[in-house]
């Protein structure tokens, strides 16, 4: 049985509401925060929960929490890993909290990971507060740079990744560069054939012109046939319906080109949380209203 | 892009706040509610929001709002219906403001839909402010009864629905006794051999306890390969991840009976919201997390 409690019994100050200014998601909070820091891009904080473990914000969005955080990096980081026969070079843009690092390290064939987060007040909470998300940055194949993402890529030689894992934040403060054509080209360009890339995509209800901002943007990009959009229950985040998306350079397919088996036995050796091979299936079977929110 | 507005910037007196203590949804209000009644049971609110449309609450708890309530009635009313080959007699305890009986109504073989509702004001509150939900209370085939469901149930003849539908609220006040084993026991009485009842079967992550009750419960009821547990994104609820469940007398399926084909004509023909034949059989794909709460 659940304890219903009013309205009038909430507190503000004892929760971190992340809003819209229309609908919101609050996780009550323990005791004092136990990290603050402003970093040059924003603030950074972590926190305890009721019954979400610790807590990473970043001005006062949630980015993690210990809880439910394996859903979305095992999502992000699988699903292409599982459809790309031969991912030797992978590129991470964000991802400060070292999650997505951590679900691509359990894949032997990776040989080199380049991380670029450009706040590395984001990498120094994580390591501090969160271990069981933070535990691969001393790996030997992660080469972690603090730099601007945008700029990186800008840089990057020609058909130099496989793989592209873009872990933003959302599209305020630096990560709004993440979510523009210009940023998607140069990701495009340095991705070598056959290449894939997945994408935080922001939720089509509480994100919504972002949502189909970026929709178009990756369609320009990529072609129409080498977008797929798939969904997560992400309850960290705001409404709990998120998308990521899988675009590829040459058409390597979500589906088409899923090893089941292969993601069979990985899911059982690692004892995933969240994903397994039906789930990665099912993940891109959308709603009506979503299939129409994309196709216009 | 978003704006982003700060916790400091949230007046609880403008939002309705659906909390269990720990994890908060909050739906912005404008201006002053459009309706409250306390009836015997509880109180029935109905609230203009920012871009949910209209809201019907029940002692503070979202019931649905007009931009989500969809994903929840197409889920509970046609999953059954697709599977289950000739269902004539349906039986629907709560679901007061009509959204489930709209969504059977548009199976030309049921025959008689009796509902039980124990509170009249929310169906008085839903046909007032809700006319997109509660459109179908005037049909011919409906008898709604605004009685006590588990009387009703104790009281019907063996074996004289094909289909129950339990469209209850969370387990306290009166839907309480709706999360009972002896509740159960009535219902699978009065199904007919074949039969099939599906269950708003709360949320894993913010009812755990009742979630974790009613699947022991409808397993001991039902027998374990009987109760088939899946899963609806439904942002009108907190966290987003809500579950249904699936049960039969006799062992239809919800997937080796799922007729594939009639799913995709029904689905065009009424132009679903959420709902179509992929989305019926990915429902059912639950994540491991989920998988090692129902199996322990």
């Amino acid at each position: 049985m659940t304890t219903k409690q009013s309205t009038s019994e909430f507190n503000p100050a004892e929760w971190v509401i992340d809003h819209n200014g229309k609908t919101a998601l609050a996780i009550r909070i323990q005791g004092d925060r136990l990290f603050q820091e402003a970093s040059p891009y924003q603030v950074v904080e972590v926190f305890e929960t009721y019954d979400r473990g610790k807590m990473l914000t970043i001005d006062r969005m949630v980015m993690c929490t210990e809880a439910d955080e394996a859903s979305y990096h095992e999502m992000i980081a699988h699903t292409p890993m599982l459809t790309h026969p031969g991912v030797k070079d992978v590129l991470v843009i964000g991802g400060g909290d070292g999650g997505t690092i951590r679900e691509l390290v359990r894949h032997p064939g990776i040989e080199r990971i380049t991380m670029v987060e450009i706040d590395e007040v984001v990498v120094k909470a994580s390591k501090q507060f969160l271990p069981t998300i933070s535990c691969a940055f001393d790996h030997p194949k992660l080469n972690l740079l603090i730099d601007d993402g945008i700029k990186f890529v800008q840089n990057a030689a020609d058909a130099s990744y496989d793989l592209v894992i873009i872990d933003s934040s959302d599209p305020v403060g630096p990560s709004s560069g993440l979510f523009t054509q210009s940023f998607y080209q140069d990701v495009y360009r340095c991705l070598r054939p056959g290449g894939v890339v997945t994408i935080q995509s922001e939720s089509p209800l509480f994100h919504p012109q972002a949502f189909v901002d970026l929709n178009y943007c990756l369609k320009q990009v990529f072609g129409f046939d080498s977008v797929h959009l798939y969904l997560v229950f992400i309850p960290m985040y705001p409404m709990g319906l998120w998308s990521l998306t899988y675009c590829s350079k040459g058409g390597v397919h979500p589906i088409k080109n899923f090893d089941y088996e292969k993601a069979t036995q990985f899911t059982k050796k690692h004892n995933l949380n969240y994903y397994n091979p039906d789930v990665h299936q099912a993940a891109f079977v959308l709603p009506n209203y979503i299939q129409k929110i994309v196709e216009n």
